[in-house]
């Protein structure tokens, strides 16, 4: 289907962003604001856009004429860092932290990443798709079109399997674009004889089985004081990456754990949390191109500081924001809310904020040349507001879903 | 009508709470909790309420029997702090922060509550009404029953009367529970002689009309260095304090400007923000009775910081959450959202939590008998809930709207 969307009050299409070098200096030109705008589809992807009126040959390619009534255009939200697929609630852990307790005292006594493993391990297959289903409604809802979503909650070599094969077929069942990530390495299994033997087991049984039949994209690792140390996961990372796998990396979030330095050395395409990360680390970052992702839904959620974006954007190291979903630390599918309260409170400006929701996590997981702008050749994702303005879009924090979520240019009636 | 609401999963009653003495000293069996428990409503009131099973004698006299399918139910949000009657936007100073602008240097530009003032001068009564209506369904939505309305853009003797019948004709035409506040001391309006001659006109010509035509329950200052000082309100809560009315104070928000020990003199039934309240300005509050009303929401969307709730209550102050909602600081009707959040980060606990957001305030807004508890001859304001706990609600951070809400005995089916 050809579609003509015309009468856009503003349109945002990130259009000259669309180098890889400039994903770290972005200017407020780089918006591509366009006021009373129209954008043309020709069946999935975007095919020209410019500010009203339109071309007379455009309109008459046009199969469906819809229009805008002045609305805010913004491309698709790009989530490059979740944890959606899990079993079991972890809602109590909230209310303990209320009262108290801090994440670590949680996870030593069964709860965190733990008492998520027990829940995934125990549910089906169905129940761990119809969930993870009904969170990536939530995420659409909100406007976000593309959802990395990590391993994690297995554990164990069968249970990574699993859930990898369980995002396939989710995968295959959608028309959004999820990017699976093999996070084996989430946490030391309780019943695994050393950190050693565990990551050993991944990286000769699993691995080779991940790389044949094309079960993630990327690889990931907690690298943390009592989770995984640089030197433990090295061999997991190097075999990935000999594999064809890309790496991303959880990296400085308690400590300096040396977790920013290792993705750099790594040739990462993302370290993300960030909070304790040297300067030296976040140096080698802007070297090797590796993208800092920040998740202010874990300070939101849990009161840890949030990562300053201003070291890394003064080095040239392009910043990203993602919800970080997950049962415990962030329970928010609301990336539009973490773009604003996030940016705010991570110090990003208000183009840097709308960049790192959209294009640049979308470089982050390869998707640069299709993905998180309206340019022409991209998917046409996008989302339609009842809105004036970003700045209103920015204003609102995600208290207003959008109206309307087109993706790869069909409009979503029912999810 | 007389209603019976049965297989109620959890329901929070706060129903020991009601007693004024306890507003700073909740527990966690304050909250009343009751799993799979039944309410019975005859028409607008709460007449009995308990575990399941219902008894027969209440079966019998129900007119209409509701199968809430194990939800959770939770009394209707008070929200004591807000400014939901103005014109205009200002969604451009969200943008103009993250770029780098500070409170003060927005106001300083016009911005701030100057240009609210400019908005709401130029909007017309219907403009007015309409959109503090659709603010006021807002709250409704995300299950706020009460709210209280401050003018205070309007800033002049025609415009703050304006403002206060306006609340009496939207009081008059929706089912919420209002309570107008007369914040004529918002700010020194840029077109007065001084303020002295300002807070002068206020009191002589504005105050007696208030008074007779009981237009306002309360009245509310802005004590702070550049808005007014404690001596130059002073005539004016004097003058209030006479003619019955309750006192109000935003208070120590920027510094410590001898806002909660005015407060306390002045018998205030709140002071509100106190980031800098002084030591003796809290124990003062707390001999009289003031109720502390933290604003999490100017932090959150300014990035000021928090005010740290436990000093308020080691000195058995009682503390409430509020919104503020307003244009320009805290645009957010979500009270929820900020029980969660403001919780954490002002160190609440999860008791202290739903207390702050219901019973507590409407111990404020001298409400206590009857709002924010589902206690036997309280209005049946609540909202149903499709959760199965008060943890889960809290963890959800306000992302979840609940499936029904109930205003005096009535389900509401369109708003």
């Amino acid at each position: 289907m050809r579609t003509l969307l015309e009468n856009i009050g503003e349109m945002i299409t990130l259009q000259p962003l669309t180098s890889e070098q400039r994903g770290h200096s972005i200017k407020e030109e780089d918006l591509g604001r366009i006021h009373n705008a129209w954008l043309f589809c020709d069946n999935s992807t975007v095919a020209a856009l410019g500010p009203m009126p339109v071309p007379a040959d455009i309109r008459k390619f046009a199969g469906q004429v819809v229009d805008a009534k002045g609305a805010l255009v913004l491309p698709g939200l790009v989530d490059a860092h979740t944890h959606t697929i899990f079993g079991g609630t972890r809602f109590d852990e909230f209310a303990q932290r209320l009262n108290g307790a801090s994440y670590q005292e949680i996870a030593a006594k069964g709860g965190g990443i733990q008492a998520s493993v027990k829940g995934t391990r125990q549910a089906s297959d169905e129940e761990l798709m119809k969930s993870a289903k009904r969170r990536l409604t939530r995420f659409l809802r909100r406007g976000v079109t593309t959802v990395e979503i990590k391993t994690g909650y297995g554990l164990a070599f069968k249970q990574e399997l699993r859930l990898l094969k369980l995002i396939q077929v989710i995968r295959k069942n959608v028309r959004m674009e999820i990017v699976p990530t093999l996070l084996a390495l989430h946490a030391v299994p309780a019943d695994a004889k050393s950190a050693e033997a565990y990551v050993e087991e991944i990286t000769k049984r699993l691995l080779p089985l991940v790389i044949e039949n094309k079960l993630a994209r990327y690889v990931d690792a907690f690298i943390e004081s009592g989770y995984f140390s640089v030197e433990q996961a090295e061999p997991f990372i190097r075999a990935a990456e000999k594999g064809g796998l890309g790496v991303r990396v959880h990296a400085d979030e308690f400590s300096n754990s040396g977790g920013a330095a290792a993705a750099a050395k790594w040739k990462a395409a993302s370290a993300d949390h960030l909070q304790h990360a040297s300067k030296e680390g976040i140096q080698a970052m802007a070297l090797s191109g590796t993208v800092a992702i920040l998740l202010p839904g874990t300070s939101l959620y849990t009161g840890i500081p949030f990562t300053d974006a201003r070291p890394f954007l003064e080095a040239k190291c392009a910043v990203a924001i993602a919800s970080d979903f997950n049962p415990g630390s962030s329970f928010c599918e609301n990336l539009a809310q973490l773009a604003s309260l996030g940016a705010l409170h991570c110090h990003l400006t208000s183009w840097q904020a709308i960049a790192a929701v959209t294009y640049v996590p979308a470089l982050s997981l390869g998707l640069g040349d299709r993905k998180g702008a309206l340019e022409i050749g991209f998917d046409a994702d996008f989302a339609v507001y009842r809105m004036a303005s970003l700045e209103e879009w920015l204003a609102t924090m995600g208290q207003r879903l959008p109206s309307e979520v087109w993706l790869k240019g069909e409009k979503l009636h029912s999810y």
